[in-house]
């Protein structure tokens, strides 16, 4: 059937749409990579991927397991001989696995993790020797941290590690069914060595949770070494690529120059020598937060630019009062409810692509004064990984799932490329740190602050609410500031005065407030998205880019604060409301144009309904019909089941 | 290593909370059920399938579409043969469905859609010969309406039925690309018999869409029948053994008697005849999504039951200030956070239930007046299921969502039973009408209500608000009221305001204000809910019970108030929260028993977290251990992906 249309034509509605775009799609492009030369480099690496089969070939949909992860390892390992053959630069090779786009050991853990704690723990001499094994890929490796028992409180661990003095080993144990090491991501069937982190017992006494490099499998045979139980745990929601597995250790020797060195480390003799601050020792947690913050951007753009597009050509019902006719049908984007479910999403997207700068830039900070033993910006940093990442994460997982609503039935189907995209992300609200637990992170950092009358200094909230002007960005934002700071001072004292009614239990009375703590939290978060935002916006040069930018943000912080309206105070709601659906209608005409500044290549959204040309149905059909059900192979089996199953049911003696 | 544990015993967490409920769990069990006799009935039930291997087997995740789709053939056609052979009357065979628990084409849409097509949409004579080939299974059918490109706008069908006097035909086409029928289940590869909704048309003229009977396969070798092509549309979110498939009919000529004609008829000669009311012939979609409605609560509980008995022995951290002792931690339902989560979830499936309840009593009531051609109800039926079931199934499908992530990691491990949960029930929201469109239908209801003053008329606005007694279910209700009545008159008056602005487009207004006006719809529906919850509460006669319910509504109701508290005049938002807290501390111990009262067998839940036993941990370990990926094969298979595609890397020439 496919053949009766020709794919290659852009669908004209979507044409239409590109035509009323009222700013330079390439250049949003470039100042959203970051300048055209960045542009230019991420084209190169999506064209080596489209001009192999190979690595372009993310068909699994119809695979078992095993055949979908082996195909995985395959394309990965492809694309690991063809950079190394084009001699690609480390960023030119990120780049390139970027637009692979495979969910496998290779990605979850060994590049993303296993080979970052390797480079950022380790003492000089330990860096030397193991760095080049895992950049090289000489050595696969997992990072093994959550046990079945134990993930949010990482130093409740169970798994133990005993320094023998003797033979200058540690030996490592799972001494309870709760402590197997149960999720790391390649461990399953992939990885040939692991970082453990288990409780450092020297003596008899415990030193608290640290790192050690433990070989699990041989390098010949990959078969477990002796004393190592290991598998992989189970299908899970997304990640079917992933080899999750489970590790329990017994009595497992490795040497004493396997301990992750950096921060601390034991002496010949058994002498301990302790980090300079508590927290550093989980400096990989912070990398892979700072990271997901980042990453969130790019994960919900993908789900807006599919319903968006597949919204501008989807038509379904003439304008109210007009007569049934298919050509008077309009796209169903036209709609204010729709707008109102997909534009802000859209807001979203600009808006945590502007937060991950900043958390970028802040990491970066922070590491540029660790070298030098400069500290001082750890607990902002801490503070701001934990809370964005809870909120960034949350916000995207929803918002794809919206995104997919948004597609109506054909939302439902794989060929539309959300379901995959929802269930490769949302792992990402727990791993890393439980979202709740994240917001209660930053509330610790805030009461702190506000305890030391320290929190936003800046903002004078004894004044009056100014009113607030909901066409000036900066009178949005202060009102979230405001709104952040009282909500942080009431909720102080809120905790206080628990804390008097409850004997002075200043614990007990936390736990009694961590509800109001999360509240809080969002509240300084909200704040300090739409300040990043509103800052991007302001440095931006080009009139027409400045121009839809301004309108964008101002959509993201009056939606959010028309959600939240009974948290703010002096606002006139309607006023807010009818501010929104005027900026709905004003960015209608660009929504197709901001998407397509994204840039995304089809073969990575993998969408019949995203695609660029538009042409979703014939590209659904299309796809569809080849599907191997509807082989003759698949159609013989299937009607073999019919004849063993179904038809004996012909012969029921009628009951009716 | 399971043989280490012994999982016959109740884990002591799960035994202690179980000691401290307040209530009787079974009696609330026959409350919800309606009766210890029917509470008897679902147990036997439960037990054939129960005793059965292949009825009680589910374990689908490893399988490939195919295998998965035949296995459940098997496992429904065996489960049809048992009830048949123990003369299961309608209602006993329909439980045994219920926890045979399989999503096919059987379920999803022959028993669901077809049959009760056949039941309600047929004359005396096309039913008597019709509805006993369904019900016994010697047809099997599908529901064929939504096309490619139109699902929700059912009037812009492209299928046509053109009438032929000569032959006393139909014959029906789909004439465009966008016509293909593209969705139903059991379509692709199930069905033989198709109920296909076309445009009529008779002497070039169209009288509208109307259903009709059509064969599609031959009956013995179950091959696409002359001019009929048809297949399956390939994998989904959820519904994995769903044949959903595509259908084109080219020029099929069916007999004139196989137009379903209990409402509407054409004569030989090609007279029309039209019925009695526009809205009757969608019959079979009220009936649909009454049954959504009724059922939502069931699938919410189910995912209550998992998340709260896994917090109930998931333990995590001890007391705030206590040391780090594994002994020491304390279950995760025990933080205020995790009850703030999981509590207003358990409430609202309690509330569901009630509203189900509801609105089957009104569907009842409709289907009696028709009979009597009584069509009174007809608007207010078809506004509440439209809205009910909007609300309750996006509710549902994010409370399912949410106890997944409540559940931490292993939430999404599909051991935990979460994520399929998840997969089955999302459809709900779009399917059978897409949940914003449906709120938009209510809100056409309420607004022609405002303008004929008939709206609410029990509650007098003018009052000002009376205060808030968060304690006094009434005083609560009467709240949602309010703040219902006084959404509409708002909504309507704006709704004029702008119609006037407008040069007098009423329909231009309207679309201009559908946000506004999906809020108002809202804003009565949770009122609807609100008042049914709580009329249901005042009927309880046992005091236990009655106790325990009263609060569950009020948290139900406080705890919405609280998220949307910009919407409620008179209403102190500290003493709503602080109430709030008070009752989470109050249900915490009966929450455990709470989702004991549903009454899930373990085979139905199929959830290692869920478990009645409680004895998560040894239940994942198992069923890890024993799967594919870790067999001697599955091993082997892994092995050799290992040095075919990475081991190769191990000769890479270093770049470092």
């Amino acid at each position: 059937m496919q053949q009766e249309y020709d794919i290659n034509k852009v669908n004209p509605l979507l044409a239409r749409e590109r035509k009323g775009v009222s700013f330079d799609v390439s250049k949003m492009t470039n100042l959203l990579d970051g300048g055209i030369e960045k542009t230019k480099a991420k084209q190169r690496a999506s064209e080596i991927v489209y001009a192999d089969e190979v690595l372009r070939d993310r068909t699994v949909q119809y695979m078992r397991r095993e055949e979908n992860m082996a195909h995985e390892w395959k394309r990965v390992a492809r694309a690991i001989q063809i950079s190394r053959k084009h001699d690609l630069t480390p960023e030119e090779e990120h780049q390139l696995m970027y637009y692979v786009g495979s969910n496998s050991g290779f990605s979850s853990t060994h590049s993303s993790m296993f080979a970052p704690t390797l480079a950022n723990q380790t003492n000089d001499e330990q860096r030397k020797k193991w760095l080049p094994l895992a950049r090289d890929y000489k050595i696969m490796g997992t990072y093994a941290q959550t046990e079945i028992g134990h993930g949010s409180n990482v130093r409740g661990l169970e798994t133990i590690a005993t320094y023998d003095k003797e033979s200058q080993e540690f030996i490592i144990n799972s001494p309870t069914k709760t402590s197997i090491k149960w999720w790391p991501g390649g461990l399953g069937k992939l990885a040939n060595h692991a970082v453990v982190y288990a409780q450092l017992v020297i003596a008899e006494k415990n030193y608290g949770v640290h790192g050690f490099i433990v070989q699990i499998r041989d390098l010949e045979k990959h078969k477990p070494l002796p004393g190592v139980t290991v598998g992989d745990i189970g299908p899970k929601l997304g990640f079917a690529s992933v080899d999750n597995g489970y590790l329990k250790l017994d009595n497992v020797r490795i040497p004493r120059d396997q301990m992750l060195a950096r921060y601390s480390s034991v002496d010949a003799d058994g002498t301990y020598h302790k980090p300079i601050h508590a927290k550093i020792g989980y400096g990989t947690m912070m990398f892979v937060r700072t990271h997901i913050v980042y990453n969130a951007s790019d994960y919900l753009a993908r789900g807006v630019t599919i319903a968006i597009r597949y919204s501008a050509i989807r038509t379904q019902f003439p304008p109210k009062g007009q007569p049934q006719k298919t050509h008077l049908e309009i796209p169903v984007l036209d709609y204010q409810t729709q707008q109102y479910r997909l534009l802000p999403l859209l807001a979203t997207a600009y808006a945590f692509h502007f937060v991950g700068d900043y958390m970028m830039g802040l990491y970066n900070k922070l590491q540029q004064g660790i070298k030098k033993n400069d500290l001082s910006l750890l607990p902002l940093a801490h503070a701001a990984t934990a809370g964005l990442k809870a909120i960034t994460t949350e916000t995207t997982a929803n918002g794809i799932e919206e995104c997919r609503k948004c597609c109506g039935g054909h939302g439902y189907s794989h060929l539309s490329g959300l379901p995959e995209l929802f269930a490769s992300y949302v792992p990402n609200c727990t791993y890393e740190g439980e979202n709740v637990l994240l917001l209660l992170q930053t509330a610790g950092f805030i009461i702190k602050k506000v305890q030391s009358n320290k929190f936003m200094p800046e903002v004078n909230h004894e004044q009056s609410a100014a009113r607030l002007d909901v066409s000036d960005l900066d009178s949005i934002t202060n009102s979230y500031a405001r709104r952040a700071k009282l909500d942080a001072l009431h909720t102080a004292q809120g905790l206080n005065k628990l804390t008097k009614d409850t004997n002075n239990d200043y614990n007990k009375a936390w736990e009694n407030s961590t509800v109001n703590l999360v509240r809080m939290s969002r509240s300084f978060l909200m704040y300090v998205i739409v300040h990043q935002f509103s800052q991007a916006v302001k440095e931006i040069k080009e009139d027409d880019l400045k121009k839809v930018m301004d309108k964008l943000c101002r959509l993201y912080a009056l939606y959010n604060m028309d959600k939240e309206c009974g948290e703010f105070d002096g606002l006139n709601i309607h006023e807010v409301r009818s501010s929104l659906q005027q900026l709905l209608k004003e960015l209608r005409s660009d929504a197709v144009g901001l998407v397509d500044a994204f840039n995304f290549p089809d073969f990575l959204l993998r969408s019949a309904l995203g695609r660029f040309d538009g042409n979703a149905y014939d590209h659904m059909i299309d796809e569809a019909m080849k599907q191997g059900l509807n082989t003759k192979e698949g159609d013989e089996y299937m009607r073999n089941a019919f004849s063993e199953y179904v038809k004996p049911l012909q012969q029921l003696k009628s009951k009716l």
